[in-house]
């Protein structure tokens, strides 16, 4: 008995694709229910305004296909309706500036996931492309709690160690990392150590393994060395900490990864994952070319013997559970704990 | 039998005073259900950023008092459960800059009401204070599309004369005048015209009759005359397309009051609707002194033979009526109409 994906709820935590008709038809074909889209990655607060009016438009001319998640409740109208849910979250905090009355503006903006920090140190903590990354800021750690009480999750993909460690001791509510993979898998510095990643399962938090090909062992990876990563990482993990994040990039201009990789930052060419021997963006893997071959990782994960409650629950059945809560103020939390 | 105002939802189109506890308990004690609050004047994108932020934490750390408002069910939730409801407006479309986009964010962050210009011409139109009005720009023309695809009230109360019968005529929804009264009773450039009282009735709006001192005839008029303008007003408009906008400016300070008039735009002093004579915030009526004396206004309209139902309507049940259709977006509407 083949196991089909459109039984699941399919959600990727990450996408940084470029969003159009073609795109999000292609999603739907391959099963997805829901994405999480990035909607900044140095973008300041005015910036970020720009962005989401973006989305608002792309929403309101394809509303027939795509609808907006701010609740765990959307996620599954919009499996429940047939339409793709995307939720807004912004690969780092630059959109809050200095200011913490902003956490609670993006989110009523549906900003509902924040990494703290892309590749830079920022004024709430440091990535893990810096050389010394000195943990969480004053600011920073008014930040995390600001983004517990109001429930926007808090993503610490690209954050380095110290910072890290120190959200995840700080935070009084289930972290993510949305794309990232084990380090002592595919060694590279935007990969998780087995110290951030038992701090995380300590946490309750869900780790999203990636198919960047920089985060894998490249474009050659086989489909059976890919799950056999994601098999081992939820041994480790537990099997309701591990989710998908896959990174994918389709149809991103070279303009766009200069600025992926340099901002307004430095006037060098900076490689980001990548390298000057391949500068530009990387080849994936022949099994996950489009979202039209989402169903290639569920037939890989079947085939290494993964039952369809485990294969559900990785392809999105705990990020399901974990959205639905993480998206939660503080308040309704409590409200919630009341009542029961 | 005397009329209570407690048996009654009473809405302030708008106030711009300095929100503090204090003041809130007041406007609950006067019997106030909910006030039109202020939440910008010359500020930018950015800026307004800030005041929504500041307004959010006035929300969470007076909980137990006030409630924010997007919707009509809103406003009758708040006269339920007993708290004020604030509706947030911008008395000016600077914080829209020149992007279309962020009339829907703005609208997503819960700024329902826009005047279209403040005192001076803008990128939308211009001011009952310019010499010209030129009428709608290119811009404006589709900002009042925008405004009615979203469910933004458009507000003309400090809007010239030609941008307002333009907004008038192009407008597929009702308009508001939040806060100003008829010219032939009380000369004033804020005043409004016959011509565009009567452009306001035919478009199924609602004018908010003013206390503001100097829309009057100042702090000498009396109540009767006051609560004669009313009635006139009515008369004037129907019964169905009046209610208050006092404009009520609780314990603001003269920086903010060279704020409200001089903004970045001008380094001579000038005098909004004061004088050379009367430069500093205006001494208002005996009659109302602070939001305590709403019950004044009922009672005066009482007086001057006034029915409990007529009464309801120009303290409140327009403009619930109102705002209760116009926060809906156009979709909501059409929906609500294909059900019926």
């Amino acid at each position: 008995m083949t196991i089909d994906i459109k039984d699941m709820m399919v959600i990727d935590a990450l996408e940084l694709s470029k969003w159009d008709r073609d795109f999000v038809v292609m999603l739907q074909k391959g099963g997805v229910t829901c994405v999480h889209a990035c909607v900044g990655l140095w973008e300041n607060a005015r910036e970020t305004l720009t962005k989401v009016a973006e989305w608002h438009r792309f929403f309101a001319d394809h509303n027939d296909l795509v609808m907006a998640v701010k609740t765990g409740e959307d996620i599954a109208t919009a499996k429940r309706i047939g339409k793709l849910g995307i939720i807004l979250g912004a690969q780092n905090t630059s959109a809050l500036e200095d200011e913490l009355g902003l956490v609670s503006v993006f989110n009523q903006l549906g900003v509902k996931i924040m990494q703290l920090t892309y590749n830079n140190q920022n004024l709430v903590g440091s990535s893990c492309y810096e050389e010394t990354d000195p943990g969480l800021s004053r600011y920073g750690k008014n930040v995390i709690a600001e983004m517990n009480r109001v429930g926007m999750v808090i993503d610490l993909s690209h954050v380095g160690n110290k910072t890290s460690l120190d959200t995840l001791a700080l935070s009084s509510r289930p972290v993510a990392i949305t794309h990232a993979n084990p380090d002592w898998i595919y060694p590279t510095k935007r990969n998780k150590s087995e110290e951030i990643l038992t701090a995380l399962r300590d946490n309750k938090g869900v780790l999203g393994v990636c198919a960047y090909p920089h985060l894998i062992n490249g474009a050659g990876t086989t489909l059976e060395e890919f799950c056999d990563m994601i098999a081992r990482t939820a041994d480790f993990m537990g099997i309701d900490h591990i989710g998908i994040g896959t990174d994918l990039t389709h149809n991103m201009s070279v303009d766009f990864l200069a600025w992926m990789r340099m901002g307004r930052w430095t006037h060098e060419i900076e490689y980001g994952a990548g390298s000057k021997e391949n500068p530009g963006w990387p080849d994936w893997p022949e099994w996950f070319q489009t979202p039209l071959d989402f169903p290639n990782i569920v037939q890989g994960l079947s085939a290494r013997g993964m039952t369809f409650d485990e294969i559900s629950k990785i392809m999105g059945g705990n990020w399901y559970r974990f959205f639905d809560e993480g998206f939660k103020a503080q308040k309704e939390l409590v409200t919630c704990v009341s009542l029961t």
